[in-house]
């Protein structure tokens, strides 16, 4: 077992953050080439839950490739987590991988795709990466060190007023009456007569929807349901291109807590967490 | 006046299609120069309906040329119907422009921004070009000779069985609440416990949702109160590759009746035709 390590801004994860990338470019090679084929698909939690062996795949060999490097590390992949691996944050470094984000999209053919691989130090992400393996949009954070796409510098648009802002967001894959009632509730909150966004986008990618409001192209994004490998590298390459993550009830963010609530600016994230219902979730 | 062309599908319109695509990209380089730049926003019809300088500028682009090489042509465009011109569609072969097809994106940074252009001869659309500018994807289709993303032949999924598509749609701009309670009411039957899609994607974009489904990148698309210059190209690009264009009733396509139903199989346009509760609008 390894030493907890203490993070600081200074420290260096360099050969982390160098290993994912290279790791994320290679799944994303494994994405892509099975992109236009057929697909043999299952489902997990219910009948729009899906899972493909490429998501298998790919994750087993993110886990082997960074598992070689950095053999004292943990993991939590979303795969693992599927086929009854304990999902257990501690302190020591941990990798969190999501090998397909977007696998409705994946068998689709709807090109939002993405790899999601975050590296967390006492519980916090210091390394995260989201490659859209599709479109060839590889977004990258570092603590301390800012937010690129394809090694540009990317930024939030600071946007502070809903009346300008273009919101993202998801249904989500659950399709239980009292859950949907309140995703169209929620966003009738922020589409309506008195009080729009200028739209609503939704891309079937929680790790892509996070960098979108990073690179600007969105002001606010919230969504429940979620999981902690959806969500893990772009709350940081939210944060470090500018931008607020918060509990979706204005509280600090937990990414355990399966809610996530990100803005260009805290005054925007403000109401939006004001003018939310709230849905309770089992935690990761 | 030009004498009214009666079209077959071996009639050759290759030079207006040449002339469609070398345009749709001089406004492709046009609206990437100004996508990452700030914009100045004028509303239309309401506070959501946005229009730019660049909206405008290209329209005049687009029309100066065309007719520059057609000078007994018509044209429809939206900035000039905004602007009060007549939108009036004859058996004149006639373009039909929209400059920027989702303008909000574009106002935003989110990169599904597109021109399209399509040539309606006697009513009957014969060539359509939609240009994702910002990630450089050409959609083009020409009348009983296929459709095409950049240059390589695209298909519909062919897929039949609600239970196993991908839904694309949008909100519109309307933010009268009983058009959203419309609207949230049809997501709602193709998105529930008993009867459910895999999941829906909202994009902004209304020519580049329709080519979605022609690369098979979503199943079934349907929308109210968009306008002739945001279907006409991409409609002739969904039967190009093989799918379905209904009136949302699941009567014939009408393309100035401001409503479209586009399905990668006839079955599937049932299916939705029947599940739709119907919104009556002003014609084009």
């Amino acid at each position: 077992m390894a030493t907890p390590v203490k993070v600081a801004k200074t420290d260096s994860w360099d050969e982390c953050f160098n290993a994912a990338v290279e790791v994320a470019r290679e799944a994303g090679e494994e994405i892509r080439s099975a992109f236009s084929s057929e697909k043999r698909i299952e489902t997990k939690s219910c009948a729009v839950d899906l899972v493909t062996e490429t998501d298998q795949k790919v994750e087993e060999m993110i886990i082997s490739t960074l598992r070689g490097k950095f053999p004292t590390h943990s993991f939590i992949g979303e795969e693992s987590a599927a086929a009854g691996e304990k999902v257990e944050l501690t302190d020591n470094p941990t990798w969190i991988i999501d090998p397909v984000d977007g696998t409705t999209n994946f068998v689709h053919g709807f090109p939002f795709v993405a790899v999601s691989i975050a590296l967390s130090v006492n519980k916090e992400v210091v390394v995260g990466v989201v490659y859209n393996a599709i479109l060839d949009q590889m977004f990258t954070g570092q603590l301390g060190k800012g937010a690129f796409m394809n090694g540009k510098p990317i930024h939030v648009s600071g946007q502070e007023d809903l009346s300008q802002s273009l919101l993202i967001s998801e249904f989500g894959s659950s399709r239980d009456k009292e859950k949907m009632d309140l995703v169209f509730s929620n966003l009738g909150s922020f589409l309506n007569e008195k009080n729009s966004a200028h739209g609503c986008r939704f891309l079937g990618s929680a790790a892509l929807d996070m960098c979108q409001i990073a690179t600007g192209g969105g002001d606010l994004y919230y969504q429940y349901g979620i999981h902690v490998w959806d969500i893990a590298a772009g709350a940081l390459i939210i944060r470090e291109a500018g931008g607020v993550v918060w509990d979706t009830t204005g509280g600090p963010f937990d990414m355990m807590s399966r809610r996530v609530l990100c803005a260009s600016s805290e005054k925007l994230a403000r109401t939006i967490a004001e003018g939310l219902t709230q849905m309770e979730l089992p935690r990761d």
